[in-house]
């Protein structure tokens, strides 16, 4: 794991939010030509200098100066897999998120070498989790056909045996280090609905790293996620004008949705257990 | 053709949407680094599973579970063109989009080359139509000079010679499969100001081809195109406005608007005296 | 420069604007991944025809008959690399976007390499300008550490030493030949917090490419893009809301709104001085 990191505070959701929208982290992303552009809105909406430097050559110059990294497979030519493995080497905290992994053997293998490289967080939905982990065979392209949960035991041997924390996406997000579980609830259907709700996640996450440890980073971008889409929500009539609301809330939630009742639970005693 | 095909009923526009919201039928796509975002969004909107699977060595793999393929020329790099080979053959039904095929040389040679693995639908505008018929030498990139009534006779010879549905795009759509014309009439002139009109037109189709033949899925993509773009100039503003909307109303819209009268005639006569 | 160029009229930003919704120019953009769907958005919005024909082999095929070439190279692919090489020697006069030059190796040596083949305007912020003229270190990323006027005189030395007519994008835009500088003021802050507002910039100063001088060109661009986002931000309750405004706001913007009093500021006897 990167140096840096070890002096970043421990911060709870709605404090890590007003650190990142302070500190404007640099955040560079290696990921799929679906999302770039959603990618790159969601993050300079929630305060992050975002930098698609994806080229071999340069993404390890860029990630020796970014504050996080995103490398997200979820289209990873040739160039970019070159660059994926530069920027994992590069010395900044970084998030592996490992799109439709498991049926796909070029992202698939990538994605088990990057895991040697030290990723801060893994995100990723119940069947790339499973897939990564080896159990299972993965989900069908970017869906995911199983909950977080059926992911629980899966993503904790992963983030044991990886030392990342291992963040799966859902109707309720559950992030693990292998030892602690926390659940973020909430969020919106119409998320799903939408490409580069999952991926922007990532994004999110890798921008949090910037201002804190790895496990805090994964719940706040999760409860910013949660919190911003139930906000767009309440104000859009289908899946084009919830994309627009969703950026324009990032920008403008109120941390103190993201510590909302029941939004953040702690489940410290039953991931001891195991 | 693909032996799956062959299993699929003939459906009316308003029975294939119903059908496709039902199924969400999964659909690879091949295309262009312009509109990755806005086709997803789409298919998502029709009630799809997208998955832009461009990369040698997977795409054949995932064309062997998909339902249905979308290939669109409009920036084919050459792991593209690659990865565009794999799918054709890949065992699924699948739609050739040969954007600007014509003047430029790449798109044109991969154009013809994929004619012969059998696509199920060709959907251009006239310009290209006639351009990959052989007939008339292409148009300004990707507008077309001409509406799809000059690209009858194109079009008809190219349906006869590849066993395909030839589906001209414009004011009024042409759907052929060389005995049988249909127009498609509707829309909104807004739909040529937004980029991605005519490259999501083609990934609508390739949904379609998951839950009917290729004539109707042609027919039902034109029709709730020219339905949905109806409804989203109706609430907007501009062509930004229009496009948020237009993602909206795919979502919504009822399917008795994809047969209201008038939408589609079917001119079976004229087509058989020829 | 362009044969082509040297018919153009020197237009008013109000008459090129005029000129250019009637001109409908062909635009041909070898553009960066993140932005390439709102650029070519923003080119139909003004009523420019935008194809993103970046393919070695065809691209310089393209530039033999476009109206204006945008080379921009935020994402710089090899392929886009060679495809942009050929457009630069293609006829058509061009606009140069060297998006984060300066520290990252690959794209500052295609920058400096494609500055020898006469590109009509250079267009960036402060830092990349600087670095490019060899002065300064060039910026964290896409952002500029320093306002345009930081960078005057490395852009006045860059424009007398290419022939280009150099843009400085800010908060109040710079546009020099080298004796005469012309400010451009107004705008809105929230274009800073949407990806492709200066890559979009530079497109819409390709299309001014095909009915005026680049000198003019460079000005009516940035004064069409001030008053669309003054437009779209009155309208806006955030960047995402703000995009999508922005875009119907470049359909819609009346010519006069471009020259308003205090908008463009030409200041002769300044530039003659030095």
């Amino acid at each position: 794991m990167s140096a840096r990191l070890s002096t970043l505070p421990i911060l709870s959701a709605d404090d890590a939010l007003v650190a990142l929208r302070d500190a404007h982290p640099l955040v560079q992303c290696i990921t799929n030509a679906v999302v770039t552009n959603f990618t790159a809105n969601a993050l300079l909406a929630v305060g992050a200098a975002p930098a698609m430097c994806d080229l071999p050559g340069e993404a390890g110059v860029f990630a020796s100066v970014a504050n996080g990294v995103l490398i997200n497979l979820g289209t990873p030519t040739a160039e970019q897999r070159e660059a994926a493995r530069e920027a994992a080497a590069g010395g900044a905290p970084w998030v592996l998120d490992p799109v439709a992994v498991g049926v796909l053997p070029v992202r698939t293998a990538l994605a088990r070498e990057l895991l040697d490289a030290g990723p801060a967080i893994i995100r990723g939905n119940a069947s790339e989790i499973r897939a990564l982990a080896g159990d299972g065979a993965g989900g069908r392209g970017v869906d995911s056909v199983d909950g977080p949960e059926a992911a629980r035991d899966a993503a904790r041997t992963l983030a044991r045996t990886t030392g990342a924390v291992v963040a799966v996406s859902g109707e309720r997000d559950l992030i693990t280090d292998g030892l602690r579980d926390v659940r973020v609830t909430g969020g919106s259907a119409l998320l799903t609905r939408v490409t580069g709700g999952g991926c922007s996640l990532g994004a999110t996450m890798a921008a949090f790293l910037g201002v804190t440890d790895p496990f805090s980073a994964a719940i706040a971008a999760s409860a910013l996620h949660a919190a911003a889409s139930e906000i767009a929500a309440s104000v859009s009539s289908g899946p084009g004008s919830f994309a627009t609301a969703f950026i324009d809330a990032l920008a403008s939630v109120d941390p103190s949705a993201l510590v909302a009742a029941g939004r953040v639970t702690d489940d410290v005693r039953e991931g001891a257990q195991q």
